[in-house]
């Protein structure tokens, strides 16, 4: 079969002629989850160089090797914008970083609030599931997802120049607004826990000086509803939607 | 325990006074799994009188009782929009019927189109998937699932007043715009099958009269991101979050 719907993220520096070793896992998923084998080509990209189509050189059970052939499309980064969301259930969670992905955000911040019920998560396997959902809908860019941080230290420690929108579930039913143009600056979008903020993160949030609160219509959305919701709602304002 | 944070919905009308017989399934939710007893209360619905607390009179393994007690929010109707999706794998259906009734759909619509590759759906377990997702999200309305119909059909029979908004991917990149002022009147929004649509449904959608083909940004999206994004959009442009 040809690959060339096959897309597959490395970390290896992608250029015309350069040879690209694969791991064990990668050669299983090419040539025995995906039947590929020597002359057929596929897209690589590595979240730098952009998105390049590579043909199989060599192809085993434990590795394998391909050649960059030529670039198929140039790379693309996000907006600089991060999502902090409260880690809810698996699923919703594993859900939310592959929507984040998705809609292009660039670095991806599991927060724990006050009302977290989950109190680790696989950071590996989320980032996997960034991974894998960069391949999936063609994208060049692989967000980074951060480890567990507390919301109040992230909070007290927060960068002078990112401004950072929140859902405030007390403005259920306004019009969502952000104040004049604030596109082509560093943001964050803050998803809380499905239980809400406590009321002191609320006040914090409120009275910080970079933090917007908005709402998302008239109903009350889960945490990832919300999550997707407010990236499409901030990469039309803010972003590269506009 | 209380069960004020308990919201059911149920067929019955609702008025002050009024008693509610429950069936089977609903006293083993309320008293089963949810443990409530003799005059705790909760909350109710039916999709036309609005919410409204009510206590439980007599709980029973088979069946049991409530007297609705007071209002507890008014009515509230979404904007006349129908949600018009190619069923995909089942949790990701089952994900895009929760998320359009939590984004306001007042009518979900599974289309079959040329590239569909679900022959059959459950109809009625979507329709108790949005029956659910109206219950988490604190909504008054239900909205209808309708059984599978062919796109094409669909479109011939099209109703001579209703807006059709449709992501169409050859636009990648561009922003999303609608024309003028349409506002309150009714609408679809289509979200096509990963596999796109055909050359014939394209052409079809892009010569109807009411059909405003959109974009949905620079990346591409699964459907069921799509379909949060673009009830996002449209919510934010013609519905009820302006």
């Amino acid at each position: 079969m040809t690959g060339d719907k096959i897309r597959l993220y490395l970390e290896h520096p992608l250029g015309e002629g350069q040879t690209l070793p694969l791991s064990q896992p990668q050669a299983h998923y090419l040539f025995g989850v995906m039947r590929l084998g020597p002359g057929d080509g596929l897209r690589v990209f590595n979240g730098r160089d952009g998105e390049w189509r590579a043909v199989v050189v060599e192809a085993g059970k434990r590795g394998g090797l391909l050649k960059a052939d030529k670039q198929t499309a140039p790379q693309r980064d996000p907006p600089d914008l991060w999502l902090l969301f409260a880690p809810i259930k698996k699923a919703r969670t594993d859900f939310i970083v592959e929507k984040a992905t998705e809609m292009g955000a660039a670095r991806i911040v599991p927060v724990q609030t006050d009302f977290t019920n989950s109190e680790r998560i696989r950071q590996d396997r989320l980032q996997a599931h960034a991974l894998e959902a960069a391949e999936q809908c063609g994208g060049t860019f692989v967000p980074e997802v951060a480890t567990l941080t507390r919301l109040d230290r992230l909070l007290a420690d927060w960068p002078e120049d990112r401004h950072l929108m929140f859902c405030d579930e007390a403005l259920v039913g306004a019009a969502p607004t952000l104040p004049g143009d604030l596109g082509g600056v560093p943001w964050a979008v803050l998803i809380g826990p499905e239980g809400g903020f406590s009321e002191a993160e609320r006040t914090r949030l409120r009275t910080h000086p970079l933090a917007h609160a908005i709402s998302l219509g008239p109903r009350i959305l889960r945490a990832d509803t919300a999550a997707v919701a407010a990236l499409t709602f901030w990469q039309l304002r803010c972003g590269d939607w506009g």
